[in-house]
């Protein structure tokens, strides 16, 4: 969205447009029952809420879900109904946490501590990469982040082939919905996942190979580092997770044998 | 932490040690119930503890609270009780919400859509700034961020006279954690925060908006970008926003005539 903003730059003033960076909130709902309300940037509801779904583990797969579609009438902002399969029973209740948590946290409304690490699907092997393609990954998606050229403040995901070749990519204000888009959009086009590389513009928390993991993709790569955490389960679940991936190179904390 | 990663240059790879950003879980509770999990950098998790309190309006001010101290016995984590003053009641759980949400979020766990907006404080007028105190920002932050020298991964928040001079900065993993850190800090050594510029590494979300209006500080900048959302509500609440922070100049998005 375009706004007036005034510039100051070596001293002078004047009046620009700008264009922002577009967030509000989204809510998703089990049957009445509201799970999650997330701040987003708006577009491709349907994909993040059955990404999340997905990767938050609520649901074990795609087959789960028949549809995320919108309440109608709801005038005060954008709720959503996250539709089960026949048969399909998930107790919302088990998604109504005791905690309510500000964030980039990683941990939002998990019952406790001891109960951060959610399940994970069993890694594949995986397909073995080539480092020129890792190096490709950056350059590849900076292609497709429209928003981020606009504003410069905006996070992406994507999703490449062990070749480098990108099978989806989008954009958002907060960098876990931007993995979440990504394995919705995957959930009705390329499932499973567990030979695509997941890729992302920031650093590498804990939950987002956490996502990653219970998604089944085994190999996460970012622009920015990862956290001990984040390598810590990395490790443990027998994945590949690189960081500062540039043109001239890249950094990788565990599963080293997929690369060749 | 130290690890042990391999870099990939330039086609050759050799094994490396590289310092990893710290990342793990804590748990703050009111009386004997958990109402947060926060994935943080660890250290400063009193005054995490405290900021976090107050910004998301669980406390009014610094003097609700006596302490923010460790549970001890807790094997499995980080346990902290947020111990209360006398007379002042928090009924835990109107924070025990319905919801739990991934995140970058900013609405994490609040009852509704209807409710993203937290109660914030009347803004002071503020003090005037001269445009050359905000150029020189984020050079004087930088220097305080020990860790993202050395990580390359981690973001910062810092508090600042109306001079350009450095009151605190913190370090975390999480964007809202920094500025919590650095709220929790001004709370014991420089309440109210209002003639005081809150600065933040990144992108100025809804949420990174709220914060710094319901602890009181009328001015916020960031390096990065402003979403229309934070724009919309630094407007309604007459704050001053400013993004793209750099040497040369920055982009003052509302508030302008706290600029002089």
């Amino acid at each position: 969205m375009k706004r007036d903003v005034i510039r100051y730059r070596n001293g002078a003033r004047r009046s620009v447009q700008d264009q922002l960076a577009e967030e509000s909130p989204v809510e998703f709902r089990l049957r009445d029952v509201p799970i999650a309300v997330l701040m987003r940037t708006p577009g491709n509801d349907e994909e993040l809420g059955l990404g999340f779904a997905i990767t938050e583990g609520i649901v074990v797969g795609p087959h789960e879900v028949v549809a995320v579609e919108r309440v109608e009438g709801s005038q005060e902002g954008d709720r959503y109904r996250i539709v089960l399969s026949d048969g399909v029973t998930v107790d919302p209740e088990q998604f109504r946490r005791n905690f309510f948590t500000s964030s980039s946290c990683g941990v939002c409304g998990k019952a406790s501590i001891d109960a951060v690490r959610i399940a994970a699907r069993a890694m594949s092997p995986g397909p073995l990469i080539e480092p020129r393609v890792f190096s490709s990954l950056p350059e590849t998606m900076r292609r497709h982040q429209s928003a981020f050229e606009e504003t410069g403040s905006i996070h992406a995901a994507a999703a490449f082939t062990p070749g480098g070749s990108l099978v989806a990519a989008f954009e958002d204000v907060g960098r876990h919905n931007a993995v979440d888009k990504v394995v919705g959009h995957l959930a009705r086009t390329a499932w499973p996942p567990d030979d695509l590389i997941l890729f992302v513009s920031g650093r590498i928390s804990f939950e987002m190979v956490q996502k990653a993991a219970v998604a089944g993709m085994p190999m996460i790569g970012g622009i920015s580092g990862a956290s001990v955490l984040a390598v810590d389960l990395g490790e443990e679940l027998a994945m590949t997770v690189i960081g500062f991936v540039r043109e001239d190179g890249f950094n990788v904390y565990c599963g080293a044998d997929r690369i060749v």
